[in-house]
């Protein structure tokens, strides 16, 4: 009811594009209305993109013109069936481009350094490089740091459930703890299930060791489909999942914690190991961390993969895996591929998550992030023709935007590098080469004039664009 | 006639075990001879095990009873042929019990801490730490940092050849720089040249990586026997060769440098890549360092990989490749298998490179470690019973010894760690489990009374030992 009288304001243009609703407070006052009333239909406009929550500052029209929100993205139709994997060159020309500085860094994975307390991670590296003890340079090779394992144990606690001390394997950031999960699940030519779209070192990963890709359809907001899921297991006998429960990259998708507990159940019926790839579970808006999937698991089948690197140290490199039943395998494959982490800055970031300020860090964080991502979701709502498909993500780092049908992505992404802005094409996200009309946006740098002149010049790109086969369906 | 001289004083027990010998000075003059004479004598006993020299002090009667030096390892017969890799839990279960401080390290690959310069690494450490700029911690993941990389390539030019700052890859220790060459070249099903025997974590690499082994006699002195190598390269078409050229482990082996040319002609006559695990290179005697078979590569086929791990900054886990003409492919693998290293710690070592300590470091660590691997040689000879093989290695960290004929080295390793003695059994080194008869004893800690003792104990339990089928010839 009140949800869509606001609609019809905004649609009418009483409220327009940046204009503050009357804060909840003064909703209830001035209609009679109880807060949690008001909550939820402000909520409901969020969802549909009409309208945006500041932190500390209230809900804002969001500022598609008219009023009209874009639409989000569909969910891709991948072909049934396992296929090879070969990562073409556009991922390492993309991966090269997005890092030059004089280049708007759209289309990059890195986190602007500025996000970070860096400051307090350098004082914890000289205070504990200072009480470095010789041996600890040998006894801590391959277990590594205790005190650092110990740290992400409690973490895990604080959660509400227990990974021991001995499960956790720790590594050279996340991607080296997925791979050796990988590694420890799947031989040469084994199937294994991915997102479609899926993050691209997930298709260099099974390109290396050999594996074929099962690409299962996966919904912007809710995830992987289940259905489908289901029946690739039973047709194809996968040996893994490798999936991104919370804010998966590209999408941004955040799967509900009941779907992920029938995830759990149904990959333990099969007896699938779940390799799951959490490094963004940080990233969340709200009060609570939302849970993994590991979470759920009581048969060891989840490989839980995270890192510090996209939530407090990125450049430090040190992440882990949490292998369930197959940690000992995991530390194995450690053992002989990299023999052990880097004694010195492990024992920095245990020193630095014992005294205590993380949570602090992480709530400005959150905070930080989540003005970037609206920032960004407006910018396109805003600047991107109609035709574009897009969702305000829910957390992480990335928007992920379905351009008008018969834009082509790479075309778009040659033309902005001529305009020194960068952008990650869809067809780095699948291994058919698919979402030829799909980019993801990321939003880890603050949010600027260079920033919002870059959306607006890639919007104008998009419109200029010649269309290809404008009259047959999406390629998706 | 000086050496033969020299000998029988020796045999006849005028010189006894520990007995200086006359200064090369004192010789000359009392014999009328030119130094190089005196040298050549006392260099040929010292091959000899006759003799040994200490650095600044001269030379000194080796340690067996009577004056008879012990003969050196046979060189191996491995089964022509490739074969798949099985790696057992031997392997682990030696690795695991070589660590616990209680244990007397014989087996382990460790160094001792106390052999590194700690302290200036740690103040090395602190003061780039200070001085790392937040854009460092992005802009330096991938290439990785080109101070670090200057050094390095400054290095290989000290040596007298080129390396380009481009082709060098950093890695998490030349273990991952291995793993990453080995991936470059060859794929699942491969074959893959190795030395018999072989570093453990060679053969668990080509395990991971489904790969075939194909075992190649190599002498204890010289190294793989280039004869066989060229059979087994016409007969079986290897993706590769992994081989430790300089300071083989466990042999010890050094190949000479015209052997290493040849080496390299030969592989590239066929286009075969090397993998040049160089790790001990820089742990030699005498005035210069022996060169790569790297120095002789005209055609990019040798894929260099070598750390600071063993010289410098064990714990810190840095290492490198310098891969030829596979740079590219190994620098993208790195970046699908971990991105990046550590930020902090290369910066870290530049800084201490650059300040210019590093080669008195290096040759006050040569001296300890020629003085341990003389003192541990002279407690083998000394103790160990006849039918014992050994040769003193010249450089590196390791003294590989074949026990007499039917003493089982599984079974002394079991005794041995009764006795809280860890020794590395020969089984470890050979895809087949061969050198069952063999152990690699380890001297990269301090020698003291306790690694005396420990030897001499070991020595008592080889010759209690039950021999086996002592009639049937050896296993290898």
């Amino acid at each position: 009811m009140l949800a869509r009288e606001l609609e019809q304001q905004i649609a009418a243009g009483v409220l327009r594009p940046g204009d503050r609703l009357p804060s909840v407070r003064q909703t209830c006052a001035s209609r009679g209305l109880s807060p949690s009333t008001v909550f939820q239909a402000y909520y409901l406009l969020e969802s549909r993109g009409l309208v945006r929550s500041v932190p500390r500052s209230g809900y804002f029209v969001a500022a598609r013109p008219g009023g009209v929100p874009l639409p989000e993205p569909q969910t891709s139709e991948p072909q049934f069936g396992s296929q090879p994997v070969e990562v073409n060159d556009l991922i390492y020309a993309c991966l090269g481009t997005a890092r030059a500085r004089d280049i708007v860094p759209l289309g990059s994975a890195f986190p602007s350094p500025d996000l970070f307390p860096l400051d307090r991670l350098r004082r914890a590296l000289i205070s504990s490089t200072r009480r470095l003890k010789p041996w600890n340079m040998v006894d801590d090779l391959p277990p590594g740091n205790l005190r650092l394992k110990r740290e992400i144990a409690k973490r895990y606690l604080c959660q509400g459930f227990a990974v021991t001390i001995d499960e956790i394997v720790l590594t050279h950031g996340a991607m080296e703890a997925l791979n050796l999960c990988l590694n420890a699940v799947a031989r040469p030519g084994d199937a294994v299930v991915v997102e479609s779209p899926t993050f691209y070192m997930a298709l260099q990963a099974l390109q290396r060791l050999g594996l074929r890709a099962i690409e299962v359809p996966t919904h912007v907001r809710e995830g992987i489909d289940l259905g489908r899921l289901s029946q690739v297991i039973e047709l194809y006998r996968p040996k893994a999942c490798w999936l991104m429960t919370t804010f998966q990259n590209p999408l941004g998708s955040l799967m509900p914690e009941a779907k992920k507990r029938d995830l759990v159940e149904l990959l333990a019926r099969h007896d699938v190991p779940l390799i799951e790839d959490d490094v963004y579970a940080e990233l969340y808006e709200g009060k609570a961390a939302p849970l993994p999937a590991k979470a759920y698991d009581r048969r060891g089948l989840v490989l839980h993969c995270s890192s510090f690197s996209k939530c407090l140290a990125p450049g430090y490199r040190v992440g882990w895996a949490a292998p369930g039943r197959l940690a000992g395998e995991v530390e194995r494959l450690k053992l002989m591929t990299s023999l052990s982490g880097s004694i010195p800055v492990q024992a920095a970031l245990a020193e630095y998550l014992q005294e205590g300020g993380y949570d602090r860090h992480l709530g400005s964080l959150r905070s930080s992030l989540q003005a970037q991502r609206n920032s960004l979701f407006d910018a396109v709502t805003r600047h991107f023709p109609d035709g574009t498909r897009v969702v305000r993500p829910a957390g992480g780092y990335f928007v992920w935007v379905e351009l008008p049908v018969g834009v082509d992505a790479l075309a778009l992404h040659r033309t902005a590098l001529a305009h020194r802005i960068s952008l990650a094409p869809g067809p780095m996200f699948s291994a058919r080469a698919e979402f030829r009309h799909h980019i993801r946006l990321t939003c880890a740098q603050q949010w600027d004039g260079t920033l919002e002149r870059a959306t607006r010049t890639l919007a104008r790109l998009v419109d200029d664009a010649p269309r290809e086969g404008d009259h047959t369906p999406p390629t998706i």
